[in-house]
């Protein structure tokens, strides 16, 4: 019987076949495979109870274990057992080695070190809350990056996730009433992006978010002639800073974000060791 | 000669194969890999055009591509010219079709399918930041998880972090002297986190935070006495209610994310379709 079970085994926190098992399951939007973490593995003892456990249940099994011993086992203990085992870092790893004749570290969440890297990352999430919402324009001189738009174009969520990649962003809701502060007028227009989205999308979304507030969905809020206004006049003023202007209707901040850093030419700074 | 060149190529946003590029590097402290991102490669043209320039400059090519021509076209050239190749997805997404019979939908950009999993994780993005630092108490009964700490106890960070895994995370930040909100004794202990970080990081993290703002190092703010007091102050507070207590002193937010998720039962609710 094939069983739809799959573990993921990790040395770590497991955060990168995480995303791994997330890509392949999107995949298949009927299927419900059942997921077992099995994070911060760094035993024998404690990894061979695992496998036999696997292999019982004739698991998928998906590990990115770093330590040299730990992943032989698994990659030996699956060939022998018949299961289908997925090294998902060792390849890459072994790949670097060959070329630039490095050993790697071999250390169990390297990832997660604790170095300038990773406090910079932390600073960027806080800057990116401390300045989200237009809170306070002073942080629109110190950003990587400034996200402008109307309400409801993703400025928050687009702002942690590129506050994740190391990047400080602060961004500033856009109203046809409200005052543009000075300081907006002050930062490079290159690091500035205007956030669209079709009147239809902001219509729904606002019309939901009503409702979801308990309140009647026909306002001023969800009215499409007051959309109308405020994108326009939004536009008006991406035009007269001369940023870029994207369209998130159809995009997810994913694929938002990785458009901004291809257009600004800057890169994913979580990676620098 | 062999290149230092990381060629990452995706039909999306690239956000799988960039974990692992992550992960990877992680092992190599001191060494400087070139890494160039191709991201939303979805026509063949192209991706011929990429293959030829990672041919020319030698360089390890991973991918993430989903689309079945457009892999294929990747596997079979890197084959031909000798080049390394890393298919990251399509191993996995292959045993789950054979083991549940089901089609892959083979569509780019499936994860970030514009879906109700997608909104609601926008929406605990929106909610880590609204009551992020106590700043509503309201939103202690709403949460799945409460975070409690001391300054710098990485509660902010932490918040975003497993908001992007779909949950609704609020923090109160605990001083001494501070009143702690009746909603609090309202919520489920089981919800609730108590962390705590050790006196002399938590001494270190502040007098740098007092030089990073031009101010004396040496305040009440970094004094070790205040510190050993507002900790004492903490852990009787999470005594009184019976919660998790995490040490994050040595942590990363991964690492202190994971802890939770395990102890709480709860899992990572991004996957869901």
């Amino acid at each position: 019987m094939e069983s739809f079970i799959l573990y993921v085994i990790s040395d770590s926190a497991g955060e990168t076949a995480n995303k791994l098992i997330h890509a392949a399951m999107a995949q298949y939007p009927n299927v419900q495979m059942e997921i077992e973490h099995f994070p911060f593995i760094r035993t024998e003892g404690l990894l061979l109870d695992i496998l036999r456990k696997a292999k019982q249940e004739n698991a998928m099994v998906v590990h990115t274990l770093v330590i040299d011993d730990l992943s032989l086992i698994v990659n030996q203990f699956c060939e022998e057992q018949q299961l289908f085992c997925f090294d998902m870092l060792n390849p890459v790893v072994r790949e670097i080695q060959r070329r630039t004749g490095e050993i790697p570290t071999k250390k169990a969440g390297a990832m997660h070190q604790l170095n300038d890297n990773y406090f910079h990352r932390i600073s960027a999430i806080e800057f990116a809350v401390k300045y989200d919402d237009g809170k306070n324009p002073k942080g629109f001189l110190e950003a990587d990056i400034v996200l402008l738009g109307v309400s409801r174009t993703s400025k928050t969520p687009l702002s942690m996730f590129l506050a994740n990649k190391n990047l400080k962003v602060a961004n500033l809701p856009l109203v046809p009433e409200a005052h543009i502060p000075d300081e907006l007028w002050k930062v490079d227009p290159t690091k500035i992006v205007g956030l669209m989205n079709s009147p239809e999308v902001l219509n729904t979304i606002r019309r939901e978010r009503m409702i979801s507030y308990g309140l009647n969905p026909d306002t001023a809020y969800s009215d499409m002639t007051r959309i109308h206004e405020e994108l326009d006049s939004a536009k008006a003023l991406y035009d007269k800073i001369g940023c870029l202007v994207i369209d998130v209707s159809r995009k997810s901040i994913e694929e938002t974000a990785a458009i901004i850093l291809s257009s600004m030419n800057l890169s994913d700074r979580s990676y620098e060791n």
